[in-house]
């Protein structure tokens, strides 16, 4: 059965549509028009309780997280070498760095964007200023993974994990300190963005503002 | 080689101590002693860089994030069943879960824990009752996947999620609602404390306030 993403361009579904695209593998999307607040309607409620994107069909049955559903495709597809075997020695960094993005750059980041929204009995303006040293402080450390020269995150290899945190970079365009200004992020980002996959879903999602010159 | 355990009692490392355990393993452990700051010290940070519990050491290097361990761990002991295989039909909840307790329930727990340390700019109260309803709305649904009646967060078979799951229940027995006030988390709890290997681990880090009558 081919999978039905639920996405919304641009934001976190992005990683998922992009990878499906990479692999190459049969899928139909389905649009939640934030606009009209689809995301918080009955029908769409039932698929994922917390009202948000993306959600995927897998075999018929709704999953969230797109953490979870990267790490999933992945590992769903192994002709693509997306997800070292649990026995391969990059296994364990490759599982780090899905959690570190998953719980030290997610949540800062929601907050950064759904401030005005969500931040109850706090200024919206200073829980944005409490969040984002963590999300620069993240990008510290992922320029440090970096700086050794290779190429991935993980190391010689393109991962899964590479694709969720390109698309955690570009979250960054339009804040303060964008990760492009990390010395080792901006050719990390370049080399990303080459890819064809990547050109194409920003074709497809309609997003001209991230991409290479 | 044997695997090594940075780890200080009731925190995160938890989950990886009992797992260790549970999975009969040899491993050693080594205490970070949070009373003298051990776990800022230079020797502490060349292994984990946020100055954090736990480490585990896998074929002598140093990895952290206690959502990636227990994945890891599950996955690297598969004789114990811990880790729904990739092509498993339970396989995508159970990153879905392991995901939702990673950003969905550790980051409000630590805002919880050092607010008084860690709230910057912030009234450390405020931060608190700020992150609190996510900590409840997270226990909301964990309640809710308990509540068809299943022993275990995946279905009839215990995984490596009801260990994080567990810990992170137990870290909310002096807040103002105890995950064990939920309706269907009780008898969870009960099933989990239950175990051999929670008795050990208890006895070992000297813990005795979260145990079964
Ligand atoms: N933890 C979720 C977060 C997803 C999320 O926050 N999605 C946002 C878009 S980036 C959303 O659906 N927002 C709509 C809303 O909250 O109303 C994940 O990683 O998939
Ligand atoms: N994201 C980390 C968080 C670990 C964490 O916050 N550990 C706490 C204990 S529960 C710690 O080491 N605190 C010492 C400190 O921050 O100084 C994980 O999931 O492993």
């Amino acid at each position: 059965m081919p999978y039905t993403l639920f996405y919304s361009p641009s934001t976190a579904s992005f990683v998922i549509h992009w990878l499906l695209i990479h692999l190459g593998v049969p899928f139909e999307t389905v649009l939640v028009d934030f606009e009209k607040g689809a995301q918080k309607g009955a029908d769409y409620l039932a698929l994922n309780p917390a009202g948000r994107v993306p959600t995927l069909m897998v075999d018929g049955k709704p999953y969230s997280e797109c953490t979870a559903l990267t790490m999933l495709l992945a590992e769903r597809h192994p002709d693509a070498y997306l997800s070292p075997a649990p026995t391969a020695p990059e296994r364990a960094n490759y599982l780090m760095w899905m959690v570190l993005l998953a719980n030290g750059l997610l949540p800062p980041f929601r907050d950064w964007f759904y401030a005005d929204r969500d931040s109850g009995a706090l200024d919206p303006q200073a829980l944005k200023e409490f969040v984002r040293p963590r999300i620069e402080a993240m990008f510290n450390r992922l320029d440090a993974q970096l700086n050794d020269g290779r190429p991935y995150l993980i190391g010689a290899k393109l991962t899964a994990v590479d694709f969720l945190a390109t698309m955690l970079m570009r979250w960054s365009r339009n804040m303060p300190k964008p990760a492009t200004t990390w010395t080792f992020i901006a050719p990390y980002v370049q080399r990303m963005r080459a890819l064809d996959s990547f050109l194409e879903v920003n074709r497809r999602e309609g997003l001209v503002d991230w991409l290479n010159p």
